[in-house]
């Protein structure tokens, strides 16, 4: 490559989390903007734990768009995506217009090659990689922050909660064109430091719908969508936010298990119905409300977004004990893969008496492996160059290749 | 027993039929009258295949009521079984008060014995018991027509569906006192010819919640079963009786289907949520919308009820072809209990396209047996003596009492 086209490639890396959703987002109310038929809100998980990395690259040198997502050369066609890069040149471009920039804005009409890995197994069902090419083309282009959350969204709905750390409420906004429904932070991931969250990762028998036909479904066939969308979510939105403030965890844990229900809920009201959850999800549920039932409060509240594994918010003081509760009631396979990932636990003993309270048969390996996270920060830019993913080729390097 | 003695002795013996809800019933608005929060339909299914026998004596030297069921004698303090018995007397009472009636009504003070058998396994989680108690108990004490509904309802809601043969709904009433909310036939089960009903029984793992305490729990806290009693299920019903009386297949299996998984999902709505679809039942809902799709039109549809078993209504020239279907994907085990029960169905070739195009994975087993049945008429009197499930003795007859 000569001394001048290597000069002509941008290149910026950056990390962006997991959120789960504790108020969730189904249904949109415009399919081309991206724009909900109800706010939502969401914890921003901890990058130590669960990140995505992604380099995004542009040259003039490029022959066409080309994106790599953990290892393997995806399809650029992708609506999706299409509809993601398109929104970037024209943010882009409009700032181009309008300031003088100093920012590199020249790489907008050359072509892009994005590059994207997670640091955790895609068993887990958490996706969060259009936060990360937004962040960096953010970074690239220079796309204004108010504008972020449209590009995220382009990528994927709930994406752009990554784009915060803490407790942030992507909200649903009131004109036509989505300039307000935007993410926005509600708490930082400081604020409530001793909420902890584990992943509960179960063995899935067979593929679910893809949560966007999914709620396409539900916006089309239930009845209880928009009920749900116009009445509940409003109220609950501003009650989930004055808890989280409260740091009222009984009060956190029953409405984040009472939303996810509802959620699930209206996937069955769809038709034809859709299941997200399994028997092992169920089994997971009810373990949750006999502990709960046990200690005579709410300490430990699940959620589950488009698949059966389960998402497990609690506190530092009660997390030891019920990570037992699980190993317990789910005993792993012996010789299997490492059964728990991510922050340390410590050890705990189980009384006889809430094993014979709790009452249930175990299921040998119902869980195939639980990631132990906390809150965490939103996206950071990567500075090493090391680090990049793409190499001055603009192709993934050796190490992110999958074979 | 001295001679006069055993002339005191008076006895009924009558039949009950099931009845299945297409439209369903979930939730009271009046725990102590038994008073729904919306109105509800379902047909009465045929008493050949399915139905309740019981018999009814009272006699003065009874020293207490006393209550069978299936063979084995249960508690009378049960307070539905002891709120019917209330209501069968204060009726009983108010008529003798006002007409000189010729029915004998003169035992009305006396206690009762109550003995009652199902003609299908429990496994079926069928339950039509308490119309059987009160169309006994109207023939032998004289309660009029227009109460029988309340007699009903004291001993299960749903019950008083069984009152009549065919299509009947169950009206909501306007009334505090709830002297409108009465079952009423729609249709009589001669009008459909066509319409077959299916009964899968599947493998339960574990015991349900109860739909007494579970619909109780329900009205308490799920916030969608409001909007669905008040909004969604009047047009339902008005829609549901326009279908029948159309006999639009297509329609009414696709408002069976809805309403089963809307009723289904405020149980998930509910805190903590109910479960009664499980990965079977789950699998049987596939399987119908895959075999519809593959003809392009609803041929089939399902609903289940407070437990994972599903009731599968069909048209006659369908259901040969869909009971081989089930056979391919559910295959029974070879030397177990006999798989297919009740009306004979005649064998059917599937095509390798049809099999091919379903594209699911058999799950030996999953069925445990079928009973296959068509409308029926609601209950009849017993005449002959010969077949009362109680002695001169007021006791069960050995035959009746299990070991």
């Amino acid at each position: 490559m000569p001394e001048n086209d290597k000069q002509s490639l941008s290149m910026v890396t950056c990390t962006a989390p997991v959120n789960i959703a504790v108020i969730k987002y189904w249904g949109k109310r415009d399919e081309d903007l991206i724009l909900p038929m109800n706010s939502s809100l969401s914890l921003t998980l901890h990058q130590d734990q669960l990140k995505t990395t992604t380099t995004v690259a542009c040259s003039r040198n490029f022959q066409q768009d080309r994106i790599w997502l953990n290892g393997k050369e995806e399809d650029i066609s992708n609506p999706r995506l299409q509809s993601c890069l398109q929104e970037i040149r024209r943010f882009s471009r409009k700032r181009q217009n309008t300031v003088d920039s100093t920012s590199d804005v020249s790489g907008v009409s050359h072509k892009v090659h994005i590059c994207s890995v997670n640091n955790f197994p895609t068993a887990a069902g958490l996706a969060s990689s259009a936060s990360g090419y937004a962040f960096a083309i953010k970074i690239l282009f220079g796309v204004e922050s108010e504008q972020l959350s449209a590009v995220a969204r382009q990528g994927s709905g709930s994406a752009c909660r990554s784009l915060y750390g803490g407790f942030v409420q992507w909200k649903l906004g009131e004109q036509l064109d989505g300039k307000d429904s935007l993410a926005e932070q509600v708490e930082s991931e400081s604020y409530w430091p001793e909420l902890r969250v584990l992943t509960l990762v179960v063995s899935a028998e067979q593929k679910s719908v893809g949560s966007t036909s999914g709620m396409h479904t539900s916006v089309e066939t239930s009845q209880l969508l928009k009920y749900r969308a116009d009445v509940v979510v409003p109220s609950r939105m501003e009650e989930m936010i004055r808890v989280i403030r409260e740091r009222d965890f009984p009060a956190f844990g029953e409405l984040t298990m009472k939303d996810s229900n509802q959620f699930h809920a209206i996937c069955l009201d769809t038709y034809p119905p859709i299941f997200y959850l399994n028997n092992m999800s169920h089994r997971i549920i009810s373990l949750v409300h006999r502990y709960n039932q046990y200690y005579g409060e709410t300490r430990v509240a699940y959620t589950f977004d488009a698949g059966p594994n389960a998402v497990i918010y609690t506190l530092q003081d009660h997390l030891s004990e019920f990570v037992q509760v699980v190993r317990h009631f789910f005993p792993p396979e012996v010789s299997g893969e490492e059964f728990f990932k991510g922050l340390p636990v410590c050890s705990a003993d189980l009384s006889e008496e809430l094993k014979k309270d709790i009452n249930m048969e175990p299921t040998p390996k119902g869980i195939r492996y639980i990631i132990s996270t906390k809150a965490g920060p939103g996206p950071c830019v990567v500075k090493d160059p090391n680090h990049h993913l793409l190499g001055a080729d603009g192709l993934p390097k050796k190490s992110v290749i999958s074979d």
